[in-house]
Parts: structure tokens; C-alpha cells; sequence
């Protein structure tokens, strides 16, 4: 026993001095309470300073979601708009007002064509400054034809569709003439063709209106000029076909000689070729809505001093 | 000394504990560096999470720092179109047409005056679908007025802006007739106009354009119809005036009576109210660019069987 023999004083001085140095110890490390409530201070503030930020999704999950709920714009099929046009006081300003509607339409390409041996550079000016997709070629009229004006550029425009279109992208194809006037539903309305869509024309054959009939929701006939030898009696600002029709009916064109006493059938004659009357899908609210009027540029007065206009372009 | 004398067996069974318990104290307290090791674990989480974080400004400064590089909406001139119109076959393909354009100028605030004692629901609705800024209002032409068709709509008009106009606002205004076409550009080069602008308009006054002539910057004179007689040879679609002329010239109006003789002088007479040539600021590169046509829409051919087309409205 004589180890443990120690003298009780220098014992209490030992354990005075391991007392201290616990004492000190333990005010040097934090108590759990303290880092507790530490810790839940710093959360709050971090939460706080969260509050001021917006979270950025992770950007791979972002473009699933955004897809999802949204059609992609491959989706959206594409509208073809082919205009025929020729060189005329009238056709700058035509054109002008014309790109100012098609400016808005989204997923619409516009082949314009002119019809003479060359482009028009003031022409292609315009169309490049319009930031819209198009295509500007020019085919002249051939000699040999005598149907309606724009028969052949038109021919031409579905010749650089047939030749250019992707394979597998949905898109329609729509005759538009430059002096018409057209509401920006139209081209919602003709969108989504699967073989071939009508819809009333304002202001021609004579009428205030064409207009197909329906009845239960079918094409039965149509009110217009002529419709006892016209299959379908529509206007060319009428109808948009679905472009796979160019194919499965090849080669689909305009007639460009006719018998002399024909007249104004360019539309028929080329529908005939792919469709019948229970293929027509009608629109505009079963044909009772007009977006459409087929519209003429008056001619303006006498041209006289255009040597003193030099300076401009009209 | 009686009172220290413990047995040193006791004293070190007692030391013994306390050292167990400084132990396990010291075993439930996390040590100052770990506690450092843990905070810096969970600052570079939380710096993770917060990359994944945009900051959303503070939206005062977020408001004052975005008036500074652009200009305020309000800061922009707005344009008071005024068009004159009236019940025809084309009316509709017109305003569908010219709404097209006008909808995509900012700060436009179209004025549509009908020539009638009432306005058309079906054309309220078309300007309620048009999603722009409008007001629509009638005004029959009066028995005695023998002047150019459309001067008492553009009188009424006047009226209504400077009734309803709010002081201090930076305006202008534009006669725009609804067959006319129009470039985009022209809103932007008439907005800007102090007291009185011009620029060429095609197919006017039997010349492919109309145009001031410009010289050093200055106008000096006319190329168009009649031009000895006319103090300013300038069609209505030629020009544009600051609101504020309406009221330093009140009351400016146009004549509704005119000596028979007289024909085609209303837009001079109106502007010899207010200005002189020096006056004008040319616009369009000097005059040498043609933005605006004064295009005349073709009156469609004779309407039949109106009865069958009861249930469309053109």
C-alpha cells in the first residue's frame, strides 16, 4: 500500500488544477445548447438568403419539361405560301403589305416567283430586309402557254418543293396572290391539312363570297360562279393541300395550255388530279367564317415625268 | 490539519471519477476543430446549392437599373393613326389588311372613324380581335359638306384627340387612309417629328410618287400634280404633325366647304393653318425612299345571289 501512500495535500493541489482545467475546457468548446442554437441561426439566415434567389432547374430535366407540356416547332407543321408575281407599279407595294401579314404567321416559308428571266434585286433587298424564310426564283411564262397568269411560276415554286422539301416534315402548300387580303386565322385554320382543306374566299366569282357547303360537317357542294362545270368551284386563295399530296399524285402541276374556250378552271383541273369532293376537310367554322378576300390592286393613273423621279424606287 | 486528512484511497477513487468524467464531458462536446471541419463542409454545400441559384434583384433597383440603358415606354412619341372609313364591299378586306401592319408599330393608338350615324358590330369585334390599341367612333358626313370624301371623320377625330389626349405626352399625328400599303418603317421615321413632317408616297398624283424635293437637308419644293397651286403638293398619307400643333393653331381643321371650282387641296389647306415650307423636316433618307402607297382598292365585280350568303358576313 505504500504506492497510494500520497500526501493528501498534493492530491488537492492535483485535483484543484484538473478542476481548473476542466473548467477551462469546457469554456473554450461550445455547449451542444449553444451550437444548437447556432446552427439554427445560420439556417434561418441561409434561408433568408435563399428567399432572394430564384432556383435555376437543372437545364437537361428543363428541356424534358419544357417539351413536354409544349409542341416542339418540328411539330407545328410548315406552311408553304407560293406567290406568283410580276413586275407592275402596284408590286412593291402588294408585296409590302403582304410580308406585313406573313411577317406574323410562325413556320411559314414564302417562295416568291417572279415572272421573268431574272430576280429583281430591289425585290430581294426587301425580302432579306422582311427577316421572314423565303426563296426568290424567277420563271418567266413560256410561249407556248395560254392558261391563267401564274401557272407556270407556280409550277415552278411545287417543281423547288418537290426537289427541297425534308422527307417526313409536315407541311401544306398554299397558292397566295399578292393583291389579296388575308386575316392571320386563316393560316392557323389551314394548318393542319391531312389531304386537302377549303374555306370560304370573300369578294370573288361575282359573289360577296365562294363558299363550299356543308352539311354534317361534309363538303356537299359549293355557292359560286359556274359550279355546274367546275368540280370544285374554289379560288385558288381557297384550298391548301397537304404537301405529301405532291407525291402520292407526281407529278402534280398546273395546266399551262388549254382549249381556247376555257376559262378560270386552274383550280379545279389541278384538285381533280389528287381528290375527290368527300376528301374536302372544311374550315373556318364549316365555311361560315370569311378569312380571306381575293382582293384586286386598282391601277394607278398615268405614269408621266418619271425622268425627274430617277432618285427613288417605287 | 485534521480536516484534510482523507484517506488518499478515497481521494483517488474520487480523482479517478472525475477524470471519467471530464472524459465522457469531453467525448459528448465536439472539439473546436471539428466543429471548424463541419462548418467548412456545410459552407461548401451550401455554396454548391447556391450555384444552382440565380439572384433575383432587389426589384426597385432592378426597376432604376433598367429605365437607365433603355428608354421608357412613355418616352417613345406615340402615333395617333386616324382612318376614315366607311361601309363598302372591300371594307373589311382593308382594315384586316391594315391592321395586319398597324399591329406591329409600337405606341400606336388607332383612331377608326365610320361614315356613318353608328358603328358596326362586326368591325368592333374585328378591332376587340385585333388585340391593339383603338378607339372607334362615327361620324356621318354632313349635308353641307361638299369637300374631299373623309374630312369630316378626320375633323371628329381631331376633336376626340384633343379632348382625350393627356398634356405633356409626346404624340403625333397620321392621316392613314385603310387602302393604303404601308412599310414598317415609316412609323419610326414619322415619330420623331417636331412640328411638321414629309416624305414621298408612290402611285400618287398621276406620277409613280409624289415627293418633296430636298436640298442641303432643307425642303425646297414638290414633284407632283399641280404644284403651282398647291402650297404643299403632298398626298394625306405624305405627312405627320405633333399633337401640339393642334392646340398652338386651334382650332386646325379641315374645310368641309369649298368653292366648286377647288378640288383636291385639302391636305394643303390644312397645313397652310400651321406651317410654311421652311417648316418642314424631310424624313425617308431625304425624301429618296418610298415608304408609304397610295394604293386604290379594285371595286370587285357585280354582286348576285346575295341571299344564299346569309349566314357569312364579308
Amino acid at each position: 500500500m505504500v504506492k497510494f501512500n500520497i500526501n493528501s495535500n498534493i492530491w488537492n493541489v492535483l485535483c484543484l488544477l484538473l478542476l481548473f482545467a476542466i473548467l477551462s475546457v469546457l469554456l473554450t468548446v461550445e455547449s451542444p445548447k449553444d451550437l444548437n442554437t447556432k446552427k439554427t441561426i445560420h439556417s434561418k439566415m441561409i434561408s433568408r438568403q435563399l428567399k432572394t434567389f430564384a432556383e435555376i432547374p437543372n437545364p437537361t430535366q428543363q428541356v424534358l419539361e419544357n417539351n413536354k407540356p409544349r409542341i416542339k416547332q418540328k411539330e407545328i407543321p410548315l406552311i408553304y405560301a407560293i406567290t406568283p408575281t410580276y413586275y407592275r407599279l402596284t408590286q412593291m407595294a402588294d408585296l409590302t403589305r403582304m410580308a406585313n401579314t406573313l411577317r406574323q404567321v410562325r413556320r411559314l416559308h414564302w417562295i416568291v416567283v417572279e415572272d421573268w428571266t431574272s430576280t429583281n434585286h430591289h425585290l430581294h433587298e426587301f425580302l432579306v430586309y422582311t427577316n421572314m424564310s423565303f426563296t426568290y426564283i424567277s420563271q418567266a411564262t413560256k410561249e407556248s402557254t395560254n392558261a391563267s397568269k401564274g401557272n407556270d411560276q407556280k409550277n415552278a415554286a411545287i417543281q423547288w418543293i418537290t426537289r427541297n422539301h425534308r422527307w417526313g416534315e409536315q407541311a401544306v402548300v398554299y397558292f397566295a396572290d399578292d393583291d389579296n387580303a388575308y386575316d392571320l386565322r386563316l393560316f392557323e385554320e389551314m394548318r393542319y391539312t391531312q389531304k386537302v382543306s377549303m374555306w370560304p374566299v370573300g369578294l370573288t366569282g361575282g359573289n360577296k363570297a365562294e363558299t363550299p357547303v356543308v352539311e354534317d360537317g361534309k363538303v356537299t357542294g359549293f355557292i359560286g360562279w359556274a359550279t355546274k362545270y367546275r368540280v370544285f368551284a374554289v379560288d385558288m386563295a381557297g384550298f391548301a393541300v397537304n404537301v405529301n399530296v405532291l407525291w402520292d399524285y407526281h407529278p402534280m402541276l398546273f395546266e399551262t395550255q388549254m382549249p381556247a374556250y376555257t376559262c378560270c378552271t386552274a383550280e379545279t383541273k389541278f384538285l381533280e388530279q389528287c381528290c375527290t369532293i368527300e376528301d374536302i376537310e372544311p374550315r373556318a367554322d364549316n365555311c361560315t367564317k370569311v378569312y380571306v378576300w381575293h382582293t384586286k390592286t386598282g391601277k394607278p393613273k398615268y405614269v408621266k415625268n418619271e425622268a425627274r423621279l430617277d432618285h427613288i424606287y417605287v
